[in-house]
Parts: C-alpha cells; structure tokens; sequence
C-alpha cells in the first residue's frame, strides 16, 4: 500500500513553479461542480475577464487552455499555422528553439534567426527578414526562461506595420503577471502564458489570447485544425457564448486561477511589477557584492528569473543539492549550451519577496564557501537589505 | 473586483466530473514542489505503480497525461498514427465519433463501422473488417459516454489473432475504477483514460498506458509525432528513469490523482467495482418501479453510466434544471442523436453510493410528478432500498 505523502515546504526560486498563495492552494478543496454548471460558467466568464487584465487586451478569445505553457505554444501554432505556412521563429534559447519544432510539426515552411544565448534581438535584423521571408507568423519570445532575457517588444508594431499579413505570436510564460505584457498596444495577434510562472498558480493551465485578425485566420483555415483538443474553432465555442461541450475543463484548475488573478487584482498590475523589478535590483546588489555577475546585461534582465554565472570551479549539481537538502530551497540550473554555466533564480509572483532574496543570498554563500569559493560574509544579505532599505 | 466564489455542493451525477473525496480535495492543497524535486520524482513513481495496477498492466509506459480525458485521446492517436496509416475506428456514440474525428486529424486512412447508438458491436463484424482492411490500428470505446453501453472486450484478443501487426487501442474513460479494466489480459495496446470519472480524481489528467509493441511502433517512427505535448518519445523520458525535462507537470493534479488511487487501494478493486454494479442494480429496479425504461438492455448496460429514456410529454431541459435549482443535484443530458431523448445518470467513484441512489430516484419522482408524470409515491426509492436490503 502506498502510504500518505508529505511534500516538503520548499522555498520555490527555479524557474517554476513558484509558490502558490495558501488562499490559492486552499481553493482547489473547494467543491466539484459541473463544466456545464451555471455557477462554472460564472467562474469562467471571471476568468476571462481577469485574464484580458493581466494581458492587456479587449481580445474575445481569451482564455486558459486545459493543459501547461507548453500546451499553450502548441495551441498557438496549431491553430493559425497551417501546412506551407511561412513561419519565422527567433531563437535566442531553449523555447524559441522549441517553437521552432512546434511550428515544423505544424507543417510549417520554416525559417529561424537566432542570438547568441543570453543577447537580444535586434529589431532591424528581424526586419530584414520579415521584408525577404514575408511570414503569415512571426514567432518571438518575450521572457526567455532558459537565459533569463527580458526581449523588449515595444517597437515591433513599427516593425510590422509593411507587414500587414503577418501575424506576431508571443510566448509570455515567464513575464505574464511579473513584467508589463501589453497584447493590444504591442500589437500581438497571439499570446500565451502559463499559470505557475508569476501568476502563481499551480502548473496546468496555459492563458492564451486571439487577436481578431488571428481569430478570423482560424475561422477562414482550409484544413481543420491537426490537434481536436487544442482547436479554438470548437473550444472557443465552449468559452464563448455557445458553451457547446468540447472536453471536461479541469474544474479545480481553473478555481486556482481564479483565486490567484483575484490576488492580482487586489495588488494591482503596477505595484506587482514594480515589486518584481525591486526585488530582482536587490538580488542582483546582492549577487554583484559578493564577486558574482549576471548572465544578461543590464537593460536586459528579467525580473522574474535570474540568471547567475556560476563561477569556476564550483560543483553545479552538489551546490543545487545542498541548496535543497539543508535550505528546502530550489534554484534551478542551465538549460541546452547554458548548462553548468549558470543558476536559474526565480523570483516569481508569490516567491518574490525581501525574505526570500535574503535568504537565497545567505544560503548560496554558505554553500558557495563550503566549496572554497570565498565571500566575504554577510556581503550578498547585507547589499540587499541596503537596498530595501533605500527605497522605504 | 471580481468576489469571493463559492461553487455549490452539488451532487454529481452526470457524466462526469463525479464528485471527489474531501481527501482527494484537500491534497491539492498540500505544498507545491518543482516538477524535478526528487519528492516529486518519488509521487510519479508510485502514481504509475497504482496505474499499473487499475489498468491491469504491467506496460513500463504508463503515465499520466497533462490534459483532460480528450486529450488522453489525442495522446493515444497521434502517437501510434502516422499520415496514411490504415485505422478502423467503430462508432457507436460521440465518443467513437471523436475518435474517428481525431484520426483524421492525424492523416489516418480511416475506415468506419457503425452499430446502432445503445447496442454494441458484434465481433463477427469487426472480424470481417479486421480481415478485409488489414489495420494498423484498431480502435474502440470500452465505455460509451453517451450511450451507456459498455462493450465487451474479453473476445478480442481471440478475434486479433491473425492480425498481429494491429494495434488495440481502447477508451475506457467512463469504466476504469468503475468496471474491471483488463489490459494486459485483453490484449490491449493503448488504453486511456480521464480523472474525473470512475477515479473521482478532479478533471484534468488523463491515464494513459501503452504496451511495449505500441512503444516500439512510437519509437520508430519514421516521423516526428505531429503533437510536441503528447509526444511519448520526449514524455516517457520524463516519466522514465532519464527525468529529462519536457513540460512541468501539474504538480497539485497528481497529489489528487495519487490520493484517488490510494483510496481505490484502501477499498480494492473488486470490492470497488462490486459497488459500483450494485449501486447500477439498484438504480435500476427503482427506475423501472417507476414505470420508466433503460436505453441500453441488460447485458450491456454500464454501472458507471446509467441511460434512463425520457418518457414522452417531459419537458428535459426543465426537469434538470429543477434538479439542479432545487436539489442541487446533476445529471447529464443526451449528446448527438440522443439529445432529448435519454438522461445520462452517473454514478462513478466517490458519487457511486446508496444515498445518492435513493436521493436521485425520490428527486426525479418529485420533478416528474410536477410535469405531470404519474408515479406510485416511493416507488421508485422503495424498490431499490428493498434492493440494497436483500444484499446484506
């Protein structure tokens, strides 16, 4: 028989999940109901409107997908490429790669530009390409959780706007709820998140948005959609006025959601964004106080996930295990070319705190000087708490 | 700002989501972990143990997947499908419907057979087809959702025989935990499932299990599955001894389905499934006391899922809606063909119980009685307590 299980209370600073609210957490024992229920629509219509919120969007087509951020890429592609499309996908890390494999299991007539891991893009070598390629999709993403880059979006409108056709769909996993996303003003046709990044809610459902344009692509597409579970001409149906049945929503899923957007909403966008960035400027003090460096340079950093450069000589697996067994803390390592090279450190939704900054900081020291790694005491805490204190 | 919520407690007896024990509730609330935490590593393990287990296999690959019951579909198609294999899909109610729907999606070659909606197949006449179509796979709904029929699956190993390149690939939604489910006996290949059924688990995992010739077909492949999400060749390297990365994982979704599959451990599974047709048997006597009839004949009537027809002159969407205003209780309408002509009258896992029957034979005969439907008073409830008391 298998006994009752007892996870531990860890400290969640990897690149994800975070921490959930206990308010959230405790949602999920709320009772079953129906995915029909009146009272389930409610919540749903809720939901939707929370989301376009957090997205920055009037889009009808908001919704979560019934599945993680990964099935949120896939839906985004499934449904507005079809087979032959022109897709240009930039790769700057692990998830531009996988859009990439998404787009060509699509059928998609592929083309990639890439960044050196770490780097941004260039805008005008985007443009460059958009003028030769002329894709129906152009594939970006905003938080590269694998490098820790923040992609700036602003100016792309301006870029695309000889582009009428193309379609720019954005993989918002790791900003969503952290760093502003703004769909409408940036002119994003797709945008998809997931729910245990910064939103802080557990893994399993993926916020995804349609712009009108992209909407009206997959109402005119000339195949049917590859994937019945991820297609949004009948799930759309379901989150729409219709509510004709297409799959069981995962009912406890969606109450987590709820309750964490509700939690957004109490902060507000502006001061949790700002939290973010203070909290992050704090742990970057702290990292650069004790001889450490950061990955990203600076304009470029997100708030959300923290790339550490891990320096010579130190045991990346032995450190992280240390980080776990003695501190019931989780950081996370390099992903694809950046592993053993850097620390993934998450300061996401609930997870990004003054607490746990200093903690992390006090924790990697011991563990960094148990590995000869010398630094003088106290330094990283100390130039975070300096910084804390400043601001008040 | 969007309130509070507070879903009703209802008592599910539709098709599905049934209702969940406080138990299976309140584990989701325990602490979140990373989807690599070895605590968590430990959870799998003994999740696919008690999978194995359920499903009556001794399949390596037996996992849960990230998504609802259709996405346990899609999952099972698309990746033992490859465009212009020859697939015999057999339809007798939506669920083979969407399985047909869903090859397609996959480039399948599809061939149909049909029975009438409430009946099973003949084996004889999927013989015939085996022989003449020569399938690589052959696919089946075990429990018919929106029939209530179930079909028996125990010849079909002596029926495949001379096909033995054709994969079984069989739904079993709507029994497993419910139904004895026998997949290795049975000869089955895949074999899916949903959560929020017979498990009484929350929707949103969906069981899959795949036997070592589906596992080899998956591996040689001569193309990459159309799905990255449901791609077993990455998944099972997650689930399996390598770990590596591929989604996250909905962390709380398997403390509930863990905690779901220890409490079908605690009762057993015969004494579960027992349960399950005397509660069946029970509803029954008490429908027909009343004077109504069951859609499907006795052989072949589920005890998870019960189709009661609706007598003529009863005006459906009223007499439900009452149900649910009034009594707090679901039931489930009919889907396609059946629409207004059944009732669909669940009663799986956690919802499968004496009270539930008793409770929804005395609402019904008070919502009928409304509408002017003439039953003997008690009728109903008296023949199924009488039921119940005979079995002690």
């Amino acid at each position: 028989m298998t006994g009752e299980f007892h996870p531990p209370a860890r400290i969640l600073m990897g690149p994800g999940p975070s921490n959930v609210d206990p308010r959230v957490l405790l949602a999920m024992a709320k009772p079953m109901v129906g995915h029909l229920d009146p009272e389930f629509i409610r919540i749903m219509n809720n939901l939707q409107d929370l989301l376009r919120q957090v997205f920055g969007t009037k889009n009808p087509l908001t919704l979560p997908i019934s599945g993680t951020g990964s099935a949120g890429m896939e839906a985004a592609f499934v449904n507005v490429v079809e087979p032959g499309d022109r897709v240009l996908v930039c790769i700057k890390g692990v998830f531009g790669e996988r859009m990439a494999d998404v787009a060509e299991r699509c059928g998609a007539h592929l083309r990639t530009i890439s960044a050196p891991w770490g780097e941004v893009f260039d805008l005008e070598a985007i443009q460059k390409e958009l003028r030769g390629f002329q894709p129906k999709v152009l594939a970006i993403v905003h938080a590269e959780t694998s490098t820790g880059v923040l992609q700036p979006l602003e100016e792309l409108p301006a870029i695309l706007k000889n582009n009428p056709d193309t379609l720019l769909l954005v993989d918002t996993v790791t900003s969503l709820g952290g760093h502003p996303v703004k769909v409408d003003e940036w002119g994003i046709d797709i945008c998809y998140s997931g729910t245990q990044k910064c939103l802080s809610s557990p893994p399993g459902l993926a916020p995804i948005t349609f712009s009108p344009k992209a909407a009206d692509k997959i109402k005119k597409r000339s195949q049917k959609v590859q994937s019945f579970y991820f297609d949004m001409n009948i799930l759309g149906k379901y989150w729409g006025s219709e509510r004709t049945y297409h799959h069981t929503a995962p009912i406890s899923m969606n109450y987590a959601l709820l309750e964490a957007l509700r939690i957004i909403g109490e902060e507000g966008l502006a001061p949790r964004h700002e939290r973010h960035r203070r909290n992050h400027l704090a742990l970057v003090q702290g990292i650069e106080a004790m001889g450490l460096s950061m990955l990203v340079p600076e304009p470029y950093r997100l708030w959300s996930l923290n790339a550490v450069s891990i320096p010579q000589g130190i045991d990346d697996p032995k450190l992280r295990k240390k980080l776990l067994d003695e501190y019931n803390l989780e950081i996370g390592g390099g992903l694809g070319a950046l592993k053993g090279k850097i620390w993934r450190v998450g300061l996401m939704g609930y997870s990004s705190s003054e607490a746990n900054v200093l903690y992390f900081l006090t924790a990697l020291e011991q563990a960094l000087r148990e590995q000869g790694f010398e630094v003088p005491r106290g330094a990283g805490a100390i130039a975070a708490k300096e910084f804390f204190s400043k601001g008040k």
